[in-house]
């Protein structure tokens, strides 16, 4: 807690939150404290945060030769550039002979000590060490990071390599310019929505969790049988769907596999849970939208004639036996990645979807 | 403000609201108010109001029979139950034999001065004289209210007179157990987001305002070509609609008029704006959800073939000629609609929208 | 009947029509016939016509300076070139002074006679005038152009004058090469199912009849009343159709309203009826294809609540009044369209509506 | 060749289709044609089958004893019902207590020598052995017989014993009634068409071959990578899927995993082969519908990431490597389902699907 203002707000909250609420004696009060709630979302989302970088964490994909080559250019400028800066790579890179740590330090004597290297361990236990996240790579990347943070999570700055994806909304050849604007004038960050899911066996034993930012999904796998699966919301039984499988994505994961089986585009900024089935049974299972509020859960049933596989933003597919469920929830450590433009949820999905572009303007008929 | 403690969460939303998120010192802190904003959105959607019910109006439709001896049955109940309580009914019920006030008043003299008629103008201007609404009819009656309480709207219990609707929640045949229950317990209410639009001429001249609960549609009308729409989000221009037009629907409406022309459901609770083409003219038209902070601009180009129309809940048609345009963004006064019960929403989808209904549970093959 | 041998097929045909199959003893020999009828089916599609090109019409919209130009540069070009023929244009261009027929004939005398101009008139009485339609403009003149031929319809060939489009499959720039191929190696035509479509008064009185390119469309119009429509298909109802509309197509018109409203693109050799509706009230109504030796009734309930639209091609909106139907089928006149090449239906669904087009080969994470 | 006068068609079909159209004089000719074909095609819908039954295979699921029953109470019934009829059940019955062969004949030794027991061999052999199938069970038993049957296949009638399906279209609790109408009045049958596809390897080797009734599917199986598919139209490159996988559906299939999929429902009696991408990675990709005499190719290219699947009619999973390749067409070996009834398709597919059917006529709004 910084400053004693800052504190307020969330004091506040925090005493809204647990009670304050439960017998209001006005609807009209109810209806001003919720435009109040939703001038506070606008207000967040468009929040500058003064970010004052000490340690800085660059990411990549670790067998790309011309990525180590990249973040050898970065960290070379970052010592340069700013000299109370720490910069980690990644400790895959310590011993690279095209990293050549030791050329840089050589080279530039004064790096001596603030070129350091990551583990998962560290990203995983101190993630409060690090102040600025750098993205080298695509969309696949920032999933990595988003892996690698599993709880509070640094704002992330996310420089694409070839064109601009949906997440990778820098580009790589202004990389100084960039960064330079962030130290000097502070950072605005979308907050991303991230799940917490946690699977259980049927009898209740926790199995495991992950923070998920594109979607959770629970598929029949292999198996030649429908997935039968029940979902709920809050404890009561939402619906059963009989399909291919259940996607529950995130705001950021409705232009990914969400998108692909029917979902709607949902911008990063609406605060909801989108449930998309995969090939449904039935003609009518529309998609649907539920408040980030609510906890779900994805089971499957006893009844069921086989197994079905959940992966969580398309890694660590676990295997759910007859009443093992999933239980979903937005997660308390959301993802922030710094906003290059205001428009850039719709900048992205136009340029890489070709959402409602058409090549010439030439009605059908 | 009636108590000081209630006084609290508003102010501080306001001043939340007014700057001191401009510059935040830490995303950890961000990331932390966020999650309270999440808590109180879900607290405020399970608030309870105590409503200390003195005024009730009755609205329903004017030209059913049926529907007078209803009305006259649910007044006539509630003059006797509840002493301190007055009663408005249509003033077109006034003088109706069916109705027949006087002999209300015969039958029970206490109701004498305490049956009293409303009018659109009081329904207009002085809307904070009711404290509860009474629904007798369908959906279409509940828009009808949303049309007569243009400002604040008291809570709406929706009762529905044979299949329960997407929002007539209460059964008919249960009104004495159901109101009783108010005037006992106090209502849980979901507050239904309402848009506020308005429309302009191409030179800025502002033309007139409805509050709406379900959607606003521009379409074609009866033109055979094709409207070309801007669509604008915070003053960007996200994308140029070719369509037979366009639907910009609330989480309530996403059940009407959105659904027909292939949108995702929402629930309630979301806080999101849908926008929905009607019959776009490129494959690539995906339906999209935006935060309802965002303010819309849907605008006729000048170089349109042909004018639009603009309809709002499906009522009151407007043409727009070349350069008009419609500002669109959420309501001070939200529907607050009373709950029957946690899981309405999806039990009303389910049972009239057979969403994923299956009559059987065979397999397609 | 030109020649003996090709009288054969016809005649069988017929004969196989009227009753040979009323009574078949093996399943074999029925199956084996229905791999004939594809087999012939398929030739019918890869047939050449030898055109012996005597007369020529150009068809193009009226009031644009440019197209007069071109067609009198085409009209000239054909004058030269092939000295039996004779040359047609719109009536209208006669006395134009851009057209400048005497001009024509000045400098070329040996045009004297041959250069002649076509009504409405003779286009609906004496479409077998013709040996080959000339369609200069966009996929709206090819329409039209199946509006004047309202019975038999030579060959069409359709140049685009910039971008391809669907059915204008011809550059203009290489319109000499291009005719000079027809009149040397005779013509590939795509035999285009039309519908004919019959309107009649709920008593059964006939009313008007249209043969149909694209697609009838029976929608609510200006009516706020979403439509029902009862749907027959061999006088056996099929469906209730709850919508704005519906929208029953030719494998042509499935590229054009039918694929805004969500139904399959349908390669003009399908032999199919597409019914497609547009913005159906219920969430189970997918777009159905039926078989084109299916006869379709579309009428407008008695109990309907307001009144409905017929339009044809996008052209001569009729009214419904409740009771009143419309009698679709295949036409027994096909739109011949002179094909450009083998997959020049994927190449124009690619090229105009993106179908499947992605800018870039990124996936979505 | 039975009679001489059924053998005109045929022979006249085979002539047409070996080169009569290879050049033809005029398109007036070519429409006339089309007409008859399209006439042909109608009639050939509509024939009567006189089938003269001495023959006759009962087929059902094995390990349900149920069903054991069942086809005892079939078999006795048609050995004592039509004297000069053999009768053939499965093998696997033979030496059944439950179905207990040697009490039938015991109670009825007119039945010596005509219950007989039928293997895949007979069926893979000797098809033509058979005049008449029954199918005991769900729509999977039809499916079955199908993959029994993969050369001529015999009428098949199709008994449900719960719910009717899309293809059990009698009620087994009439099957009396059912078996002595089609021996009394032969029967209605659907040819439905069926595929062949054919499995190559890389290098153009031939690996199996297959006839399916509903589809091939091609998928990444469990991949985590999306599959990239080439598909080609007679040679030429149609498109490039990106998607979980593709289906290639006969009419028969678009009421099944095509249907999951997004694909449009299809008529039997359309002669069109369906392609549906499985959760597309284009918002453009809508399913396409191409012409049964076309020959598909679908690829795994040699620079995919993973290997691909493809299954038949839901069986028989193949895993295909890069460079891989289906060739798929319509197969010379329909299906033929006997009719129960007109509008046996339009009735399948209101009940099984609730195609557009609605609970109640209550608009949305």
């Amino acid at each position: 807690m910084r400053t004693p203002d800052l504190a307020a707000p969330d004091a506040t909250l925090t005493k809204l939150g647990s009670g304050y609420l439960n017998s209001v004696k006005s609807h009209a009060r109810l209806a001003h404290t919720a435009n109040g709630v939703r001038k506070l979302a606008k207000n967040l989302s468009r929040a500058t945060i003064e970010v004052d970088v000490k340690n800085i964490i660059i990411v990549t994909k670790h067998h790309d030769e011309l990525l180590i080559y990249l973040t050898r250019e970065v960290a070379e400028w970052l010592l340069r550039q700013k000299l109370d800066l720490d910069v980690y790579v990644d400790r895959g890179f310590q011993k690279s002979k095209r990293f050549d740590a030791a050329g840089i330090i050589h080279d530039y004597p004064a790096g001596e000590g603030r070129l350091k290297f990551w583990t998962k361990e560290l990203t995983l236990l101190c993630p409060e060490k690090f102040d600025l996240v750098i993205s080298l790579g695509g969309d696949g990347t920032v999933l990595y990071i988003s892996a690698l943070f599993q709880r509070i999570v640094p704002p992330v700055i996310c420089f694409s390599l070839g064109s601009l994806g949906f997440l990778t909304n820098f580009k790589f050849e202004q990389f100084r310019e960039s960064l330079q604007r962030v130290f000097d004038k502070g950072v605005k960050a979308m907050l991303r929505m991230r799940f917490t899911a946690r699977v259980y066996k049927a009898d209740g034993t926790f199995m495991c969790e992950n923070q998920i930012l594109n979607e959770l999904v629970v598929d029949r796998g292999p198996s030649p049988f429908v997935s039968m699966l029940e979902i709920y919301g809050n404890g009561d039984l939402l619906t059963v769907a009989q399909a291919d499988g259940v996607i529950v994505a995130t705001p950021t994961g409705s232009t990914a596999y969400s998108l692909s089986a029917g979902g709607s585009l949902v911008h990063p900024g609406v605060s909801a849970i989108s449930i998309t089935p995969i090939c449904p049974h039935t003609l009518s299972f529309r998609p649907i939208l539920l408040p980030d509020s609510m906890t779900l859960k994805v089971k499957l049933p006893a009844r069921s004639r086989s197994t079905a596989w959940a992966s969580f933003d398309g890694r660590a597919r676990v295997e759910l036996k007859k009443g093992d469920y999933v239980m979903v929830k937005a997660s308390l450590y959301p993802f922030p990645t710094i906003v290059a433009s205001n428009t850039e949820f719709i900048d992205s999905v136009s340029r890489t979807l070709n959402w409602n572009v058409r090549e010439q303007q030439k009605p059908f008929v």
